[in-house]
């Protein structure tokens, strides 16, 4: 990167509005899921899902459903991305840095399964470990409410 | 596996409605992803989804949300899983065999997505590379209306 | 693709000749694995390793390390996707398409281990499930002498 | 796990002797690629390769192959979980504890490249995220001689 412009320490309100507006509503699968932004830096984002019967995937142990998990970790992915390309475009105004958002996508996902999802709600948390011009790579979490790690995840996504 | 009894051309009447009351029903997010089962053999097993305004990731396009494809082919990995292991275990009755899919849980899962996912519905097949006695090997297809290959997947899932 | 010349039937053997060179001996590594290229189409690519002591793994079943398979199937992905890319660019000539392969990088490799690497010799094989402007995603399979499916890989790879 | 002895603090010599040259001198692959354990605890190990010729993988670049990545990351997440295994019997002699890393088998792999591997050397670092009964899930970094981290990995492993 030669940008000069230092990454923000944080984002504008509306920046941060508008993104939670995108992930929270419009993209419907994610209401669906009951997917929630915790927090949104530049560095790492956060998000939350409350457990409910739509998203039981073993009937006899109410267990989170594997794709569940892999769901909101590869949204969680996407939007760890979207804050990194926002602190990227600082010079942008947020509204068409918002646009950019539309033209992620993920590449591939890998999740590894560790310990049976029961909780009453999920905290997950993501990192872009890499942004290039093209590609970026993302480490993802998927813990309990007591903070123990059920899930992790690795995604890789097509910026521009 | 030192097994003399040959694995069935097909599976009964009642193992198959069992399996599909689990899959369909039971397992309750598969429901709402509106996940059917439409074929069910030995060696590899299919299965379809409907487009729906729930399923959208995508906003501007219409497209299913790549956690929609992740969670589908994790379910029909796990599901090519108990198929196989349902072969293998003939001598059970039907009942007994089902009760083998509540130990069956995935370790990991691996998506690529390919193109993207625009269509009525969707087809989806899963068969296993390889079933051992403590892990089975799947890989999984996500195909549009008119056959298009849109997300390929691999899973590793403990099976019992 | 708007490209109206379509993928040619086999490549030159300028083209050929140029990408075993590169392949086989320019990285030096694919000759410490003792990597050969066996067939090069546009649409898919077939390597061959010889089993040898440098490559042994497990020490007491004279087993080809996980490494050595994980390795030949990246270099295989890779080739796969020279050889796609090659048969878009056939209006540019051999040694301005070869140029190409010093732009190809691996974004991230999956390697599912289904049965034990042993046999005399082993035969790769890898193809492009879909090149895009930017991105290609492959498959590959690591086979005994037998024939036999010992792994499977799949890739996701920068073109430009 | 049932065990009432805690994981010891660290191993007795003749244990981490019996490992070093189990993984440096048996596994001949290992031999070759140059890998050194360089520390050796029950809940993470570390490792070194220095770089060479033999291992270029870029030929105009004299960068590291990515098999050489691949291959070192499985090998050292092998490495973590018979450190974890070991850590989880101390009650057995050393011998017997080394007896298992024969038993160990990679499941799968998936290695992100992130930045270019150039360096004089390179660090690796392995963990296990879970320890199973049957399965572990590590996580891997391969890291330049400045400390940046150039590729991360996740395995699955079957432990017995």
């Amino acid at each position: 990167m030669s940008k000069t412009t230092p990454p923000p320490a944080e984002f504008e309100a509306e920046f941060i509005n508008g993104l939670k507006t995108i992930f929270e509503e419009k993209i419907v699968f994610n209401q669906v899921l009951g997917l929630k932004i915790t927090s949104l830096l530049p560095d790492r984002v956060a998000g939350r899902i409350d457990m409910k019967h739509q998203l039981v995937g073993h009937y006899s142990h109410n267990r989170v459903h594997g794709g569940v998990i892999s769901a909101c970790l590869d949204a969680m992915g996407g939007l760890a991305c979207m804050a990194a390309i926002g602190a990227r475009h600082m010079d942008e105004a947020p509204e068409q840095r918002l646009h950019r958002f539309a033209k992620l996508g993920t590449i591939d996902l890998r999740i590894d399964y560790l310990r049976p999802g029961i909780s009453e709600y999920f905290d997950l948390h993501a990192e872009v470990m890499r942004l290039g011009s093209r590609v970026a790579s993302t480490r993802m979490e998927f813990r309990g409410a007591d903070g123990k790690l059920l899930s992790t995840g690795a995604g890789a996504y097509i910026v521009s």
